[in-house]
């Protein structure tokens, strides 16, 4: 037992209290964990598009004073009643999504979180890297292996090359992809290292399946969407092959977004599937994604382009609002 | 080698003249097989709506003179060079899709097809009963079978209850499933044998799919799409249950359809796919359905309710065009 169970805790936490607005680094209180929650000392957090969506507020009932972060490490610090599979000490990444559905946010220094919502992982994964896995890699990495499943050899077209189309990307490579076409607005950068071929549609006159269905022989094998774009959409299922292609979306649409094809691209046997989280169920599976990382199979460091001290957490909402880099870390003792 | 072989044939043929207009029956001559055909005697065809889309050439640009009829059973009369597969005798069915395409039709007594649309079959099946396997109850049987491909206890919805969305809702019987939605938009009549339950969307004010979604607990967990409908597609779409629901598009749409949803329903990770003949290889596959039929696993019979003489093949159209029954039988011998 901590010194600290059964206690109220007073903290730090960045709170955000209007639209847009700097956060407010400020004392606040965490509660003791009730029956089947767990009070987890937040060791490092991520900024992911998530919560700079939830922190611009548009198109939304804005839910102000919060406190954002969902991409986040930590140390179980108590646990309530009727908890047994986890114990203080244990290192945990908290999961969005889980048996109880959407659960507190955890961008303060302790937080607690319903049981049903961490995952305990392998205790030698540095907690300042596998952050990252608790969010966003997950769910690029997860589209490509658990839904779009390429087999050696195949085709894989990636649209959106930001941190989770990057994960796509990478799930493509550990799945012997030939050839993996990254697919972006921006111009290609540095931090396209994870595709063989890149496309900005900005580049050509015709629609950009058009432009992959020619480089591919009629289309590729796979593609994954991670824009959220209508229309990058409809070209990430179009540009994929009769007979066989198979398309996925991740990307989050907007409430009225919609999504027309013509039904004759489906009657071709092409399949369309969206996920959540990449499919993984966050306490079974994320920990044997966190091994993926130890074992060297999986690439999560360099994803993390830059590191800030919890007093500097709004320097990661400007380098996300710039669109630099992809994963900015949030140590949360410094 | 039969008598005929590398003669002229001069047979009987159904000729369409006209759109819309009465067949006329008339003699035709069918050439020897050239290398890798075939000339089949045709025994028995059976009428399909795409029949009944190309002679009414609508929204076409109309083929005229033309012999309709691509559902079929007959025996082989002749091979050409470098067929091996195939000889004098064989009982076949030909495939409207096969390694050659689109091929010869076939509502005349003698027609000649590519190798690679044959599929050779059981000589002791009944060639006026597994006719209807050769295109339209394949296309349903197929569409569950293999794409739908619903669990044991598992709910199917289906739309269109023709003899399609009846092979189809055969597929679930087979698949094991608890429950088997139909609907469609005439009132529920005896053929509808092969369902638990029926819906007709006329009855209801709100939209189908919510209708399903309330019967089902959520939604069903696969959905097979037999009418060509756009609208028809997006209820069945939007009938699955998020998580694992999967929809099968089957029937064809109109040149200028669009399939429209919120890519939401997709992200809840529902899939949405089409399906061509059932997704069979018509060579390697058909011959199997047809042992199917004769291990009384599925069941064909109860398709055909009509038959007729070739001689009287337009009262088939007029069934046909009244809706009535399923399929008419054309025995081209009486």
């Amino acid at each position: 037992m901590s010194a600290t169970a059964g206690q109220v805790i007073s903290c730090k936490a960045a709170v955000a209290w209007e639209a847009g607005k700097p956060l407010v680094i400020q004392q606040v209180e965490v509660a003791p964990p009730q029956a089947l929650e767990v009070r987890v000392k937040i060791m490092h957090t991520s900024l992911c598009h998530t919560d700079l969506h939830f922190w611009e507020a548009k198109g939304q009932t804005p839910v102000f004073p919060r406190i954002l972060g969902h991409e986040a490490s930590g140390i179980v610090e108590s646990v309530g009643e009727g908890v047994s599979e986890l114990k203080p000490g244990d290192h945990v990444l908290p999961a969005f999504t889980g048996e109880c559905g959407e659960c507190a946010l955890r961008g303060n220094e302790y937080t607690v979180i319903h049981s049903g919502c961490l995952a305990k992982i392998n205790p030698k994964a540095p907690l300042d890297k596998v952050c990252v896995i608790s969010c966003g890699i997950s769910t690029g990495l997860g589209a490509t292996l658990n839904v779009a499943k390429p087999k050696k050899g195949h085709t894989v077209a990636v649209f959106g090359l930001g941190a989770v189309g990057l994960a796509a990307a990478e799930g493509a490579r550990i799945s012997g992809a030939s050839r993996i076409i990254g697919v972006d607005l921006k111009p290609a950068s540095k931090e396209v290292w994870r595709v063989t071929d890149f496309v900005n549609p900005k580049d050509h006159k015709k629609p950009v399946q058009e432009v992959i269905a020619e480089m591919t022989n009629g289309g590729v094998d796979r593609s994954v969407e991670c824009t959220g774009n209508t229309d990058a959409m409809i070209s990430a299922f179009e540009c994929t092959h009769d007979g066989w292609g198979v398309a996925v979306l991740v990307g989050g649409p907007t409430k009225d977004a919609v999504f027309k094809t013509n039904p004759i691209n489906l009657l071709n046997e092409r399949t369309l599937k969206g996920t959540f989280f990449g499919n993984y169920k966050p306490r079974s599976d994320i920990p044997s994604v966190v091994e993926m990382y130890m074992n060297k199979k999986l690439d999560v460091d360099k994803f993390i382009t830059h590191q800030v001290p919890f007093s500097q957490i709004n320097k990661a909402f400007d380098l996300m609002v710039k669109g630099e880099g992809l994963r900015c870390i949030i140590n949360m003792e410094e």
